[in-house]
């Protein structure tokens, strides 16, 4: 039953990618203008709904990040409508002509932007996620369908709910914003394997759940945001640099994918870096894992162990290790980092170029913090997560990550010879 | 112990990709050459190793068609030769700065274009495949484990030595070409998840090796070269010039992906168009296979069934449908095809725009013939395969599309606010 309703429901995307496909950007901008005030005009609505997804977590003794992340007010959909909005003033990647050249025989080859056509998303109580997920999708031509928790269900379908009735009177297919609303493991596993109608599916969310879907997925997927970040100091840095640096990598936002989990020191840095780094962290509530030397610079600290090194902690807690070289550091970080965002801080200009060279992830800092991996700070306007893959999209994944190409070759009778 | 080893293969072909992917274009360029040397020199060796195989596949009663593909001689080595060379003179993608600008707080943002790492080939008893897989990969700076079929065993072996032994002469890292000696399906199974060391997996083969790599990968796939592709007569169409086309799709060379597979032909050109083409067709051995109203005009041929309209022949065998409109065969082929190329032909220039707009697949021609879906005719200069895929890649696989991107971002002490 529910893996029938699925598959109409898939269908049903199918049908209206195609005609989201041929949309001009101007319709689909009106169409988005249309969402967002809807957002705005049913406002009362959506926080009513959402209430009750929010009294449910609070009878099940959630956590209160977890409430937090999960509850709604009229300034979260104030800001979902404005994320809407934002999307109208994008250029929009479709129909782009990437390259276009003449091939044997002189045949006029041009690869054009087109959209991916279904993407999925699976994703946790953030019901924000669900407008701004559905609004990149729209603004690039894809249909979407959202499979969010069951936490958020009532959120979601009330979201969902206005976004269709405000998009179906502006001009969109009734078939390109649907919520998936049987949210069960088998539902999530169907839709893994639903090769016939998805183009792409998203996993949004924790390192769990990414393994499910890479684990299970048939459908092409890409693979976001598990970041298990490193800050390096190297031998020659700007120690005060370093520390700020560290500080806002780790505790600017500690439950994201770009904040840093470990911190590697070179050990002739050790001595001046580590005390003052070390309080400084502690000042902000750090808790602190160190290697044995680490633990000579810092006492009273806890000491690390390989899991440590492993661990993405999204919380107040920093491994840290000391290194005798550059190279140690690099293989520390291709070793256990998972391919996100690293830093080195310096100021040896070789070892800068080293370190951008050799470290394999998809954003590599010189003295910035990792926290800059995001859409927002690239410029990009819009972000549909952060890819952790090689395949596709490597980083934050923008407008032009949600399409792909298609390539148009016009004759005048050419055959092969 | 299969899997040890192919773990053991793994972990070297990554150690490799971190050497090869720190390579400049001059150093991959001096190995190419030396491994372009070594296939010439080797070549009575190589052919005497393939012997054996030509051997055991003509005693097991083989296909001529699979014992030409399987059979090397000199001209065939050379080509190789000259395969490797070519690359020399390519662009080398690695260092490329797709595009770089300023993001928040003036961190300068550079996307560089790196090596995808480690590449996984899974292919049939075609041994040419070996040198130009390892040469491409060689040449964007991955490492590659080769996993042929058992029937080229010993002319796998053969190649990949020579290629090893000239390679490592000339400064490359010994794992950076690596055949997979053990042709058990086990062995493939256990490629196909081993995400520790591969970054991508490219199957090259039929549709069941490419369901099969589908159905089981974890690691990263791009599928290539399933090719059910259509060529369209319109209404208003240059009957000759459409005769030309679909003559040279079918027949040109038949066990190829980009050849056609079917006919479609608007009812109003049937009567002019069907009986001058069939009669092309049969004399150059196709058997037809057509709808009820294509035997009105060719008559005398079988009647085509659904499965026809679903089977990628790669044989002189051609499914012919006529149909009420460009709509109906829009929606046959976005039904029946496999997104890889589709043809037009036609008068009318609105039909030829909406034909490119509307129909999904990886090139869409006009008034040409779809076996122009190949990296050498887009003039890529080497090609890995044909995707048909929407992620990464897709249609001819050339350099570029062996690499992916890296953010290197630089700043002087940037913290996000």
């Amino acid at each position: 039953m529910t893996k029938e309703t699925l598959l109409e429901q898939g269908k049903t995307a199918k049908e209206s990618a195609y005609i989201l496909g041929q949309m001009s950007a101007v319709q689909k901008n009106e169409i988005l203008k249309a969402l967002a005030k809807a957002l705005k005009d049913r406002s009362g609505y959506i926080i009513e709904c959402n209430g009750r997804d929010v009294a449910a977590a609070r009878e099940k003794g959630a956590a209160n990040a977890f409430i937090d992340r999960l509850g709604l007010n009229q300034d979260r959909i104030e800001d979902m409508a404005k994320g809407l909005l934002d999307l109208v003033d994008l250029k929009d990647p479709v129909g782009e002509v990437e390259a276009g050249w003449k091939g044997a025989k002189d045949i006029e080859i041009n690869k054009v932007r087109v959209p991916l056509g279904v993407v999925g998303i699976i994703y946790e109580a953030r019901p924000n996620v669900t407008a701004d997920a559905a609004g990149i999708c729209l603004k690039t031509g894809n249909s979407v369908l959202l499979r969010g928790s069951s936490d958020a269900l009532e959120s979601n379908r009330a979201i969902v709910h206005v976004l269709r009735e405000a998009g179906e009177r502006a001009g969109m297919p009734a078939g390109a914003i649907q919520l998936v609303e049987d949210t069960s493991r088998e539902a999530a596993s169907a839709m893994m394997r639903m090769n016939q109608y998805l183009d792409v599916l998203i996993p949004r969310g924790g390192a769990g759940l990414i393994r499910s879907v890479l684990e299970n997925a048939t459908v092409p997927v890409i693979e976001t945001g598990t970041g298990n970040c490193h800050i390096y100091v190297d031998a020659v840095a700007d120690l005060q640099m370093a520390c700020d640096i560290i500080i806002n990598a780790k505790t600017q936002r500690t439950g994201v994918c770009n904040a840093a989990e470990t911190l590697l020191v070179h050990r002739e840095a050790a001595e001046a870096f580590l005390p003052l780094a070390g309080r400084a962290l502690m000042d902000k509530g750090v808790q602190l894992r160190g290697c044995p030397e680490t633990c000579r610079w810092i006492p009273d600290i806890l000491e690390a162990t390989e899991t440590d090194y492993e661990t993405e902690f999204l919380d107040l807690i920093l491994a840290v290790k000391v290194v005798d070289s550059l190279e140690e550091a690099i293989e520390h970080i291709n070793r256990y980092g998972t391919k996100h965002s690293e830093a080195i801080v310096t100021n040896n200009y070789a070892n800068a170029q080293r370190f951008t060279a050799q470290v394999d992830a998809a954003a590599v800092y010189v003295n910035a913090s990792t926290r800059f991996t995001d859409g927002g700070q690239f410029g990009f306007g819009a972000e549909m997560g952060i890819s952790t893959q090689k395949l596709h999209a490597r980083g934050p994944m923008g407008l032009k990550e949600m399409t792909t190409i298609k390539y148009i070759i016009r004759g005048n009778g050419q055959v092969r010879g």
